[in-house]
């Protein structure tokens, strides 16, 4: 029987919140640091810092996609929920490096005030960087590794390399360069591939890889991960627009997002619209040699559209 | 014929110059982004803010530590370079991220602006998270990782969990909070342990696990990385003291360290000194198990305590 979303992520925020040797950190927040912290646990600030964002409410949409993809060729997914927890892990840090007052300055988060609101941009950078370090800590000492180190190592290279300086990393740094130059097509796709679709197909890669995918599989896993991800991008840069426009009232939507590298502010509503609609049908199509199977990530990448209607 | 520590350092000078896939960057820095980076590259000012302060001048120590390392056991240690240089990016981006106004504020590094005074705060902090993203990147794709695995796995868990929440950053985070505290011999301890010596000890320790070192083997690096880190901090905490005490003139060195957690600061410079040189000892001895091979590493440590003397 397949799992449902609901069953996934309760497993990933359990792992999350129990399995992380992250501990218990309640009281120990305001004690003063009059010796040094025990070897072998994570001193604070930096153990709630990182609990705190880690542990937001979230979707956890790359871990779910994660289990759901390796479970697609293999049963007992629960052996990869270290590298499910390491995909929220690098996406947690990449939002909390994102928030700082250096890149978008946010103050909320989630509806939850930033990491660096709340902990100090010091300890937040620090924070970024723990979650970072711990995700390759996380996957390197999982016992798939020690089991199967050549999956292991393929899945961890597709998301050490999607994460990084030609992927994630190179998308935040045009989304940072570029605000409020001149929107154009091709730097709004490039955006929106490196920001958020390279992380997602990273997502759905690895899971394959470390059930052993053969190269079709892994294909038809990139084509599903790339479409999801923009698909994705554009439905949460219309939400924006909307958002945008109930609160901003006469102002069009155009208006509220003009300096932002958008599909809507590129193409308009009614083309975003469309071409969301296309790439999930491209998503769905890409999965269409697993077969039955697939069910769950055909109508994940459904329900995707579903929010802007 | 052992090579000498030039030897290495050119070698490792000549990969992160070359071989990183950085490329040239030259007289693309200014160019206006109209259309998006090439797919496999790494976009600008990115790029050339990764390679800035990756190729300052530099000792290269941590490099060097891991290929002579590897070296004791294994003649060809060209093979591994990319776990070298990666512990150089781990390095730089930790530099990088401590140079922030939010956390040293710090205007210059050796010699030069700090990477956030030429290339904006925002720039800074994705430059460190792509070296740190780098670093896995580089040592996941290399060919050794792929013929020996294992070796891989165990060489990337010890720098993964060195540079990590229970090490190096653990270590920036009590330097971080601490700073204007009391200083205490435990606190002074556990942030050269970690800040420091956790790095150089995983330099020394990957080295041999790359090289297939028995439990023994690995535990004589262990010991030999712990007592020259912490002799490396002491020493350097020396030359910051004279350095002070050239520079303020009639101020004691103790009045110009007030405020940072020292060992001069808690047990005044006598004592440093000797610490220093007992540590030395300490790591020197570790290495006699090797025999005449290990004679660079021991001329290595004992050249550091020259230094203040």
């Amino acid at each position: 029987m397949e799992p449902t979303y609901e069953e996934y992520k309760a497993a990933v925020d359990a792992a999350l919140f129990h399995n992380l040797l992250l501990g218990d950190a309640e009281g120990m927040e305001t004690e003063a640091l009059m010796s040094a912290p025990e070897e072998g646990t994570i001193p604070q600030p930096l153990r709630s810092s990182m609990r705190y964002s880690l542990t937001l409410p979230g979707k956890r949409l790359r871990p779910v996609l994660l289990l759901a993809c390796y479970h697609l060729l293999l049963e007992d997914w629960s052996i990869v929920m270290p590298f499910a927890i390491a995909l929220e892990m690098i996406h947690t840090y990449s939002l909390i490096h994102d928030d700082l007052p250096a890149l978008d300055n946010d103050d909320l988060r989630r509806g939850k005030p930033t990491n660096h609101k709340v902990f100090g941009e010091n300890i937040a950078i620090l924070a970024g960087d723990g979650l970072y370090s711990l995700a390759f800590e996380t996957m390197l000492a999982s016992s798939l590794t020690s089991k199967q180190p050549q999956r292991a190592i393929a899945a961890m290279e597709e998301i050490a390399r999607r994460a990084g300086v030609r992927g994630m990393i190179a998308g935040q740094t045009l989304d940072v360069k570029l605000e409020d130059s001149t929107p154009s097509a091709s730097l709004v796709g490039y955006i929106h591939q490196h920001k958020t679709a390279d992380l997602l197909t990273a997502s759905v890669v690895a899971g394959l890889l470390l059930a052993g995918a053969t190269e079709a599989q892994k294909a038809a896993g990139k084509r599903y991960g790339q479409a999801l991800g923009k698909a994705f991008q554009i439905v949460d840069d219309l939400l924006d627009l909307q958002g945008n426009v109930a609160l901003l009232g006469k102002q069009t939507g155009m208006d509220a997002q003009r300096g932002k590298m958008t599909w809507p502010a590129v193409f308009g509503e009614e083309r975003a619209r469309l071409e969301a609609k296309h790439l999930i049908g491209e998503a769905v199509d890409a999965m269409s040699d697993f077969g039955e199977k697939a069910e769950f990530l055909r109508r994940l990448a459904q329900e995707t559209l579903t929010r802007v209607n």
